[in-house]
């Protein structure tokens, strides 16, 4: 049965978006990543996949184009863009238990080619390790907090500075935290202004807004 | 049709818990509370009504025996309990919005006998407040922390302290709040420890619970 | 009774944020409003009120310190902050049904300084009117998009442009749209990058999440 | 014990709707399948199982009557229908994620004597692929649209064309997608006219109803 | 403030669609609703508004264009399009209750040129009101199946017909009902084969696309 | 436009199940009730009418064949049941606030035949008051408990008898209760044996099951 | 650490319901479950473990008393009681998925002293099934009726006998099923008049109810 | 790259709760469990380690500061604080499923110092068990009830007694129970006052909080 072409990669999106459609690794079998990674390198395209598994990228490691592989956050990529001169981005977390999150941000950011800091585990149920790191929070122009359970951070942190804070709802906790479910709500309905949110777990979105904002700073 | 005495008053449970039967006012008609409150009275026991409605007490006014009516946090009540020596209760909210809640906490917590404080407006989207007040915060010997929308201050609070901390979760809010219900769980599963819950704008059961707790402090 | 100071009025927000404490006017009593605003105002700040619908505004009418209400918006505001030369902030919407959150959007945009358009009405059920405005939409630094039943539109727009994206679920449609919990994470969960989300019918904080991304624009 | 006959196969089925009985085949043990199978050949009727995992089909497969095992859409059948002359379905997906459903829409479809093609990866995120197959769309009389995450496809997809768009959510995607169920919602609440919608995964019973409609332009 | 123009009247959806732009009425105004009515009304096009509640309608009566009010169906038309010959759809519901969800939708169909029979109040809980209407109901091409509570009803008219079933879910019901959305998620997952769903009381949604069909057996 | 006979009464169903069509007066106009209780007369059968609000019964009052009508459990009936010798159905409640969801269970199972004893406001937040009374409740052959916000009675009174019970959610709390579907989910998931469960507040499903199970006793 | 006696048997159950305590398999330990089964046995008790896995039936497989698994229904027990004489159960089943839940109340049902027919896969997509078999259902006194997906089939058959009904849901589905949740509600809110509800899969308590109805009809 | 310091340890957490910070083990690798134990350990801070799997305690077993570890409730810890002279904690439990959860609440009671009884297995299924056990319970200063399914022993026990009650939940049950859920929401809108709740599940939130409370019956 012949079931059409499987992938229309999206080949004008560098045109449009400034950068390169992304693999969403997760759903996709190792097969059907492969294919499109090598469409966009045939056109000269940097790749970028994420939520690619240890598995998964085993079965690739021989094949595509040369990259890296970030086990923690589960991303592969290659070619990573300039770094921007103007604007840095701040990854923040609220606890260890969040930290491949905080990874697959960070790396996402980095290659998206913005300075990167990271902080983590300054969560508010010591609220004196997050009040101590003040003066490097103050110089983010883009902060992106990571916090699971009741997801409280966003909402103190943004209290705190006068950028743009992306919140990331994590699914670390267990019962009521209806994996992750809760901690997005609460997040979305924070009592703070200057927050919005991206879905659970996803460093990867946080850190692609994060860079538009801060591409925006380097346009002259 | 004769469906059976519609109440059973439980005239016992002033020797098993310490306190009466509380009459809970929302879901009865004017009659039912009426009933219960001539009971409770002919028994020689105090009495209490919440979620009173003003309208049903405009209808109660010159009926039941005497008493006070606050009509904010919809309480009435006659003959508090005589004040206890030791410990003190710390009503605390996020935001102006909550007072009803507040009022309904202090309102029970100081009719059942305990000294209590009240602490409004200190939420963490402008933790300066908080930290202003952290001397008064650290009197108390439970704190009862009202907040609505995302529920962040109970984790906040009881970082800072180390005495219990009970949260009330109040319908604060609106879209992904759901009614409070998003309060409710992100409390319920907050990083900081030392934290119990009750039910969505149920000052009531905080200050009962916190009551109980000040009581074990005045056994001799 | 006692009931501690109501409101403990956020005045140092200014300093540290670069934005006065905003009135949250939904839960809040005319009398509670008023208190706050007063205050604002006596500290020489400016006020912005969110939420007041025209009964509240109605009995406040002669009381607050001079400004404008915005009926459909349900805002009211005086002093306006100074406009920004760099950037433009787009208001975007799928139908003409949600103009309510269109206007809080554009009002707040244009208070806290930001140069603001505003294309209404172009959802993706006739993608001829989206497609036959792109030169304006291209124009813009950041893009509020504004759509309540599936919550299509941001994703369309997302992949036509290259800056962030700042999503608001409304609470338009009926039945499986669930007031708007079914936008808020259908736009959570977009297939496209660039897109972040606040909550349902919050106008407000989309349209200061992008301020802050203007004012980023803005600084020396 | 004698727990009666387990299967009551419906036999008469392929009189009153033109097609037999099929086996859902998800949470029937082998033996449970191959019973109902036999039957139904027994009865010379055509056989289709569906969800039929790849272990439960080797189990089966020197068992039950000839036929043609499709292992990524997790269906077998023998005897397809006689192809008819009118009328076509396109099945067109969002992602490559989405191609175990659309395979499963196309198999069935054609099984049915349905004309069926297939357009995959053509989701709204670049909007360009799904334009530039304009024509393509315009040629089928029915739409079967696959899609996961926010679902936005049947509403644009369904704004491009005047024939019935049947929306199959899928289970791709993570966090807010809720497993398929916000994309569901989703599309039932779209706010394009001429959609309706199956259960989520569901390929089988988009084909069939899109079937059942190509056979109404087949009538004489 | 100007907010842009307020609506982008979609005037070439009738020649995408074969229909035009239909007004939803819920949540705009009845300034909003004339607007758009006059502007197709202008563009010489058929005017149809939905879920047009008898208050606005009032406000409306003397200014719109010429045409027909439905109080029960919230529906207001003018120029109908003219019947064609062939199909027939059947509007066939559970219960008396449903009455205004079924008249909407035998409205539309009628508006769009079917031909339309209604059979109401034939639901489960006393079968022969339904077998003894089966020759009734085998007659129509397409079958829109109006239904609440539990929803029961298109399974079970699917398993007697070979044509395309449409479920509307009503709000009708109450307590775990949750207003239609339990009904909704059953006839989703309807273990009989032919049937796809569209949003809770819906009526318009199905009528279009039982429209669209019988469009389809029209073509020559 | 003729919309097909609105009702199809059930004539048939008082032979089938023992009981006439019962009018489920919740959502349909006072016309649509009227027709189907002049219907249900003419063929002289006895006529019951649930959920009929004081309003609807007003318009009614003057019209319908000659009965009673229940103000609080908001039903109306003519011609009971004669009284059946065997068994007794017990209607308890947890607490006051339940008694309109005890009359309405009362009221039909007496309607039914069935010998009919009350017992109201025993909730286990007082068990003495349960325990005291476990003499009538063991003389009962069928018992209905009623019980909102947490619903534990239905499993305390399940462990003191042998006989079935049925438990009642009613929509009796707030917060957490979800207006009765905590209470629901909460007596269907019961550590207790031998009980079964209706919807929120369906005193009237209770009371029919109830009744044919003593019916089940009486015959011979 | 002492942790107390782990488990308190409840031997006095026998007495009180007029069956023994029966051992919940699924969240106990073999261990645990060996326990409580040695200390009814040495009471001289009948022994019944339900949801007692395969694997964990190998462990304890050569310990308990004597007495026989059912590795469907994941039941074990020993000592039935006698049969009674009046009345029979039929477990009625929507599919053949369903059989696991069929078997669980089939074999209690016979274990507690009744007779039980079984009739499965009569589910209504094929209605004929089930009126061909109307004949041996209404000579049942109580009728477990067993389905999954939207959960039609008691609604249905109760429309069909004047006996009870006693629903039981099944996770058999998927997607919109919820894992049975909405057979649940679907079933809590039918529109049939007789029936009651218990747990998603709790074959056991549909036929510990059942059986308690039988009981009734064997008192003298 | 660097990602910043993994954890932040609060090494002042013991000077203002009186109790150092606990490791949550469940979403930490066994690596970055053991960075923060010997940081603990470092700064002379007793070490607990909670919700640590056995696999993962193999890892770390010859590694971290001497200690004890628990399977069942799955706790490391070492160096308990000294026993408290006043009060003491109950802790109560519906049944023998519930132990881990038990165990969890026991061992943390004892390691902060609390005189600790366990009762277990006393469920509201077979009352005689509870009241048989009425003593005991009335020794307690505070208890702590663990219960599942549908959670109704916290209401019971408070009932009882004149003390505070922490309610937790338990994911014992299936079905209805929704892995907790239910049991939590139910006892979070119990008809009984003095109880406050926590996390599903969570042995060790309720017995801080109940140490806490024993603490401040400590001070002098």
């Amino acid at each position: 049965m012949d079931l059409g072409k499987m992938s229309h990669v999206d080949l004008d999106r560098i045109n449009i978006k400034g950068f390169p459609e992304i693999i969403y690794g997760l759903h996709k079998t190792p097969l059907q990543i492969l294919e499109v990674a090598l469409k966009l390198d045939a056109a000269n395209q940097p790749v970028m996949i994420t939520k690619l598994s240890f598995d998964k990228w085993k079965e690739l490691e021989d094949k595509p184009p040369n990259g890296s592989y970030f086990e923690s956050s589960q991303i592969w990529y290659n070619r990573p863009f300039p770094t921007m001169k103007n604007g840095k981005i701040l990854v923040l977390s609220a606890g260890t238990s969040d930290s491949q999150v905080v990874e697959e941000a960070a790396v996402v950011s980095q290659w998206m080619g913005c300075q990167t800091d990271v902080l983590q585990d300054v969560g508010v149920a010591g609220l004196g390790r997050l009040l101590g790191q003040l003066e490097t929070i103050r110089e983010a122009s883009v902060i992106i907090v990571v916090a699971g359970m009741e997801g409280a951070l966003p909402s103190v942190v943004s209290g705190l500075v006068s950028v743009p804070v992306i919140a990331v709802p994590t699914s670390v906790g267990y019962g009521a935290n209806l994996d992750g479910l809760t901690t997005l709500l609460a997040m979305t309905t924070s009592c703070s202004s200057g927050i919005s949110v991206v879905n659970i777990d996803n460093g990867f979105g946080a850190a692609y807004q994060a860079s538009l904002i801060i591409k925006l700073m380097n346009q002259d």
